[in-house]
């Protein structure tokens, strides 16, 4: 259809879209286009429109009208990917197709803990969903908020927090829209009469589900996931180093008992400003018009939260008794490091709340509450109850401060938040973190921001760094030294071989400076998949990222 | 080269080998080419040539020699699939290439507790080097026999007996030949200054592992492979239920303890020949020619073993409080269901040898002394280090019995014995056991076969079922009566939804009755990737599998 004019092209992509889901289901108005073009990246790109299927059905109708129109699809599920790339596709001009609407929870098993799930299942709605049902099963969430995707982060391969928080492990059976407009069913999936499609992700022949996450190799409309049963207790547990240095020795200590399975839950390791942000913005009125806090407030801002230099907060599921048996081995563990752990426990939470009340508005009353606050957010989340609480380092340099309600209903993309995350992947060695700190720490100085850094325990031998670049975006040089600060850590961490673990749109380009044998075999199977390439033409695909602006452009529309 | 003579081809093909790896290491006489078309299943197929390459080099050279020489190559690891297939491709006329020579273990890192190993590295070897080297890991490893290759097993989706017995998500970093002669590394190993491709499987961009294993997309010529730390304390359990309908009401409690990590080793369910089996086979004087044990021999021999209708086995690891919880939740579980676990620990396999040896040639003495030599042999296997005496079933209806020497250097394929698996997974519940169990065991009546089975808790929520069928293949009519009563068991459980997890070559053809979209985006992808079919044609890929015979036919070679 390139031979008609670029109207022509745009009305008749219209007309089409609304003979498959309904005009109520399109929108191309300037405020929906503006809305989608947002992003916490210094810029966004711009769709030509926005079509909200509600079936499977329209999926595969879609697609075929994508190949029949030549328009490119960027498929989202809540379009919440924020600090990545939000619900932006990596060229300008491509047709967002949001999921969102398609937010079944298709079943529940509550035997074999498992649910299948579509698209637009939210963590709060499927948490609520167990706990209505009476279900004795937990989910694992992330601190991406309640009203995230949770297959939109699992296809992206985020990480939790609980046992089940490597989430692709928890995954089994997937159900996916290839371009062709053809269903594919993984695992066992393709047998109608099979009984353990979401028990055995394998099935029989080779394994693709890995290759259907970080891919534009399809749409993917339905998975199952595995849930937890609930344990009969949990202990959070938190414990604090006070000087940098220290945290190497730490990571030192931990890593042994997450080796042997001790800690089966996903352990954080934060910097002191990822507890202090955690329900405070900059405060401009002290920095003396610095973007970033000068030494003796943050050591200020450091004592008020009662932190050290660095957290690490995780969590022990079992019996009670195997509960204490992984208490006396954290102990032990840490017997002599200068760090020692505390256990918070319900019954503790519960006498904190009563004292705070009985404490009233005295300082130490405020300070305990807050303290309350917190420890029941990480026991929620340890439960699968998600809390936006966690989003807050996100408006750290927002000149309005936290939106009225937060966390309720928090968007950091809607906020006009500036965010960026950089999250490079180093092996469980104290001296890889203090390497990495080393590396990016100078960057951070040199560009005038505030370091945000988490090193979490994503398996058994690796940790998934998460430093965030948290920026004014009313500010245009802020946003310009946010761009070079977040691009020079990004270069500086994949030159050191601390590769990361998922980038931002504004990283695709850079994944294969080598045109290396893998990113070759990955064009050949999208070419085998998807030969128009109609699929998120860039994602996670490097030669193609720069051109899909281009080829946007180009077309007109 | 089609155009030249058959044994024009075949000199030219043998020239061509001999250039690339040396004649020594070409093998297609007949006595060679008769052991590598030796297979437990009825008949296997001949190859053309044995290769035996000693270099990932070598490998990339024999793919290019492939194409030019328009011959498929078979690659094996060290070709001991027994009941699998074997060392045999699925047609005739392949260019078997086995791996057994590249069995470098190329890095072993005590701290993050992971091998890199080559296809040739066997179980007794990487056990060898663990306890040669002091180091303080364990690997995982199955009942397959001390001579077979890890990497094999793994690629073919085997699981073992430890916490790391869901092998594959165990495995970080593959480094692959390709059809093009290419060489891909998965994970982050495609960048040369990585630090985690062994400690971070996922890598950025799409997961590529899973599509490597139980496929014939590439040659695996390297991985990464996790080990255990050593735990302070091991415990082996065992417990029995007398009838058979009690195994139902077992699974269903010891699936909440799998399902919340109490148990985190594979745990197996056999029935009662698995434990007669285990030492010897069929008694052939008492059966009155029968090929299957009379109800009252049967009943004799399960008495003699001290062993009821069906026998759970499994290990618990941990500090001396972890193991001592999980005993207490394990006893919790069993308690009133008429079984109860008993629990072998270091001391009384000690004591019990002691004993043993104190009550001399007694009938207590030979039975304290043999139980005491199973016990020994599972803790072994707890541990990573291999037996060859789990292999005894294969040998089951074997004439001449146990070879001089069982378990040292057992092979069944070498040895002419008949068998074959069928290997259905089922969902973890005492139903889906029964109903399984209801559906093969009349099969195997019908067919007058002993039945083997065992039931694996492979993950959390699905058991992996072995089913063996052992027959003399001495006995043209029995060796006829086990293929019908293989394809009986094999179509049964596929339309009932317990669909294989693995299968042999003669089920491959089998696996796509429907011509499925899944099969049809892995022959998608196969095309993309090895376009002329030359990697191991017909192997997972089920329209070739047939055709694979006919191309071989008409090769003249």
């Amino acid at each position: 259809m390139s031979s008609l004019e670029p109207d022509q092209r745009r009305a008749a992509l219209l007309r089409a879209l609304h003979d498959v889901v309904g005009a109520a289901q399109v929108r191309d108005d300037a405020s929906t286009l503006e809305r989608y073009a947002r992003s916490t990246a210094a810029r966004g790109t711009r769709p030509v429109a926005l079509v909200t299927p509600g079936s499977e059905a329209e999926v595969v109708a879609l697609v075929k009208l994508a190949a029949a129109h030549a328009i490119p699809l960027c498929p989202v599920s809540t379009g919440k990917n924020w600090g990545y790339g939000d619900a932006c596709a990596v060229g300008d001009g491509q047709l967002v197709v949001e999921l969102s609407r398609m937010n079944r929870i298709l079943q529940v098993d509550a035997e074999l803990a498992y649910a299948v799930i579509e698209p637009g299942v939210t963590q709060q709605q499927l948490s609520d969903y167990l706990r209505e049902h009476g279900l004795p099963l937990w989910m694992d969430c992330t601190g991406a908020g309640p009203d995230t995707s949770l297959m939109g982060n699992i296809l992206e391969r985020g990480f939790g927090h609980s046992p089940y928080g490597n989430r692709l492990q928890h995954v089994s059976g997937m159900q996916i829209v290839l371009a062709s407009g053809d269903v594919l069913h993984t695992g066992f999936g393709h047998y109608p009469q099979a009984r353990t499609t979401h028990l055995f992700p394998y099935g029989v022949g080779p394994f693709l589900d890995g290759m259907f996450t970080q891919s534009n190799f399809g749409i993917v409309t339905r998975i199952g996931l595995w849930l937890m049963p609930q344990a009969a207790c949990v202990n959070h547990f938190l414990c604090s180093v006070e000087r940098h240095e220290q945290v190497g020795a730490l990571v030192e200590r931990l890593r042994p008992l997450r080796l042997d399975g001790t800690l089966r839950s996903i352990v954080h390791i934060g910097n002191d400003l990822r507890v202090i942000s955690g329900g405070a913005v900059f405060p401009r009125a002290l920095a003396e018009g610095q973007s970033c806090l000068p030494d003796a407030l943050r050591a200020q801002l450091r004592a008020r939260a009662g932190v050290g230099a660095w957290t690490v907060s995780g969590a022990l599921y079992g019996s009670a008794a195997q509960v204490a048996a992984a208490r006396a081995a954290l102990r032990a563990a840490l017997k002599g490091s200068g760090a020692s752990a505390r256990f918070l426990t319900e019954r503790k939470l519960r006498l904190g709340a009563l004292l705070g009340r009985m404490l009233g508005q005295s300082a130490a009353g405020q300070r305990l509450r807050a303290q309350v606050a917190v420890g029941q957010s990480l026991f929620a989340m340890n439960r699968g109850t998600p809390n936006g609480r966690f989003l807050a380092g996100a408006y750290w340099r927002r000149r309005a401060g936290l939106p009225a309600g937060f966390p309720h209903g928090a968007d950091p993309a809607r906020d006009n938040c500036g965010l960026l995350w950089v999250s490079p992947i180093l092996p469980m060695r104290g001296a890889d973190v203090l390497a990495v700190h080393a590396l990016v720490e100078p960057l951070f100085r040199q560009h005038r921001f505030d370091l945000f850094v988490t090193f979490s325990m994503i398996n058994e031998r690796a940790l998934g760094g998460v430093i965030t670049v948290a920026y004014d975006k009313e500010d245009p040089d802020e946003v310009e030294r946010a761009r070079r600060c977040y691009r020079a850590c990004f270069d500086a961490l994949m030159q050191a071989g601390y590769l990361p673990y998922r980038v931002g749109n504004q990283s695709m380009a850079d994944l294969d400076p080598d045109a290396d044998v893998y990113w070759q075999t990955v064009a050949g199977i999208k070419a085998a998949l998807d030969p128009a390439g109609l699929i998120a033409p860039g994602r996670y695909e490097p030669a193609r990222a720069g051109a899909a602006v281009k080829d946007a452009d180009s077309s007109g529309l």
